[in-house]
């Protein structure tokens, strides 16, 4: 066998739950989805066709950072978010995940680390590994509603840290940020010179307005380099066309060195594609459309999902604020694992909490994406067999 | 200042020749520009406005290697070409850069290394850096016309080597490997466990009919992991689409590990976008009408050249074989850059050898996609201040 990299040797074992669903699509009896995550297959709105075909698609003007035309759209709509900020500070990339990727070699030499939060979706691991950056936890307390703890930051650092980052709100805790959490936050990175990554990719998806929220941290005066990350994926449903950014904001002297160095890092790729940058205006006159549309999805299952649950069951909906997610807190017995299989064998797909790094109990997490009458129909079979257990 | 990576450390000083230019277009004189690489803007034929407004564009239905339909896209271009390929073989990324960002990660850890040739396009060593990947380099012999000798690749090796890497085309000699040179390399590369990338971004553009050419190693029986490059930029001049592909080859287990793993890392990114993909069929079908346009261009410019070189005169145009680019040869002193700043202050940009570690002599690069009546109007100054030197 030839030699291939350690950071590429990632476990390809399907886990007992992939193997189950496997079997059961096989047999032609696929389950009620309520893990969907893809915003184009729900039957949510999408622009129009014509969005698509700009004039000048073909011609080529590199311009590392993105378009300034494109640059300018997504100014643009963070100030229709009330966010003011210079498009100079924008860098545009294929995707969040690709933004990432930049950051870890922007921040990071090898073997340097990155603090994620837990429970969260599993997306860093693997970002990180293939630039050879490890990942360090730390714990969103389950008692704080999932919010941010910067003891627990603090308490998770190493000798090699060189970044937090955090998902505000949370996927799939759907917690945001708070103003106190943030200032005690800036404090645990200044004093260890940390940067900071923001994962606002749900931002606009708030159920109800939530006082008190940090929206971005992008035109803040903090004292460490900042990166907040969105991209088309979750604000406008279009994970397909490829195109995220990020704000690079900052002491002066240190966000013009990041965006210098992310210039040249942006160059060695030119990864976004020319029709989409100049799409971007009218994709993200669309988001609003969209966004609607998905809250009240969002909000209706939810409503669904609270109302079929029995008074005294064992199992909980968790308080949240926004995202795409619900997460159930069920009893420790039988278990995750369990639970799933039994709920699949009912019928019904969900994610277990393992997935998403919880701990401290027992969880699973619902896609409040879910077409409403594959939702509904799930609630028969999920409230019965969540009742059989505990 | 706060702590950003070395890898990302680029230096950022301009070469006399880049101020030197920015101070005559800054007066408003720009020079004729045989530089020129954008295959846009030369006046070549573009594909129809239609071609990228395929139906289903905002549909997302995520494949870590490609949509089935582009894969099949490429290989039958490929079959077009008369290399015959397994589409399952095939994997797409963004561009060819962000394969030898794949490869990188694929084959190396963290201060591992890949040879690279020089003279060469300085590509790689950004490419390489930002993997924490190391380049070495192996000279092409001008001796051989800058073909590949087994013997420079093998004295070139360290003990944490991992690939070699071979352009054929070469960018910018226009030197394609032959069968021989093949045979000698896979040995190498065979006795001491190396993968071969082989980038092949230019294959299609042979001046003329040439035989014992290598035109692909995808598809050939080899003894070692063979990764066979290119991508929509140069095959059909429309490197604003982000799309490029890569063939993955050799001994079987190796060529289905290689393919597992890049499949977790492409899907890590899922970086091309979903209109691209499906526009391919009709993107390719149009490469072939780019393709001898262009051809036809660099034909009558090269012609152009060889008739303005006045017989006995101290410089000669390198003979070669494909490719974009004309290679002059010119007399040690002045030195390259001192002759590019003449050729500059009389009116002609071209890019001097060393940009592409060239060695062994002095030289200059020339575009030959300049649109001619810009390459005709260079010829008189570019003849007069090369004739003045030597
Ligand atoms: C919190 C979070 N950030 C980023 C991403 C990835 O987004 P993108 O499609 O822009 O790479 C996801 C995907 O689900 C996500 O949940
Ligand atoms: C030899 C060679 N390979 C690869 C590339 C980059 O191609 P892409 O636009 O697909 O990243 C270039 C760009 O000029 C090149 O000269």
């Amino acid at each position: 066998m030839s030699r291939f990299s350690l950071r590429s040797d990632f476990s390809r074992t399907p886990n007992p739950l992939a193997e189950a669903l496997a079997g059961l699509r096989a047999q032609g009896l696929p389950p009620l989805d309520l893990t969907v995550s893809n915003p184009t297959r729900v039957g949510l709105p999408a622009p129009d066709a014509g969005a698509l075909h700009p004039p000048g698609a073909f011609d080529y003007a590199p311009e590392a950072l993105g378009l300034p035309s494109a640059r300018e759209a997504v100014a643009g709509y963070l100030r229709s978010r009330g966010t003011a900020v210079s498009p100079e500070h924008l860098v545009l990339s294929a995707s969040t995940s690709e933004s990432y990727g930049w950051l870890f070699k922007l921040l990071c030499e090898p073997g340097d680390d990155v603090l994620v939060p837990a429970p969260c979706y599993p997306l860093f691991e693997h970002l990180a590994r293939l630039e050879a950056v490890q990942t360090r936890s730390y714990r969103l307390p389950l008692a704080h509603g999932f919010g941010l703890d910067a003891g627990e930051v603090e308490a998770a650092l190493g000798p090699r840290t060189r970044a937090v980052l955090i998902i505000n709100p949370g996927n799939p805790t759907g917690h945001f940020l708070h103003e106190g959490e943030l200032a005690a936050l800036a404090d645990v990175c200044a004093r260890h010179r940390l940067a900071l990554i923001s994962d606002e990719v749900f931002a606009d998806y708030a159920w109800a307005p939530a006082p008190g929220r940090v929206m971005t941290v992008a035109g803040r005066a903090l004292p460490m380099p900042t990166f907040s990350l969105s991209g088309l994926s979750k604000v406008a449903g279009l994970p397909g066309l490829k195109l995220g950014w990020m704000h690079v904001g900052g002491p002066d002297a240190a966000r013009d060195e990041a965006l210098a160095r992310l210039e040249w890092v942006a160059d060695t790729y030119l990864s976004v594609a020319t029709p989409v940058q100049l799409a971007l205006p009218r994709l993200l006159a669309h988001a609003p459309v969209f966004q609607q549309a998905l809250l009240e999805r969002v909000r209706a299952n939810r409503e669904h999902l609270a109302r079929a649950r029995p008074p005294g069951a064992t199992w909980d909906v968790l308080p949240a604020h926004g995202g795409w997610s619900a997460v159930l807190r069920i009893p420790r017995e039988p278990g995750e694992e369990a639970m799933c299989l039994a709920l699949l064998e009912a019928g019904v797909l969900v994610q277990p909490g393992y997935f998403y790094d919880f701990g401290g109990g027992a969880f699973l997490v619902l896609s409040l994406l879910t077409p409403p009458e594959d939702f509904i129909a799930a609630l028969a079979p999920l409230t019965r067999v969540l009742g059989a257990a505990g």
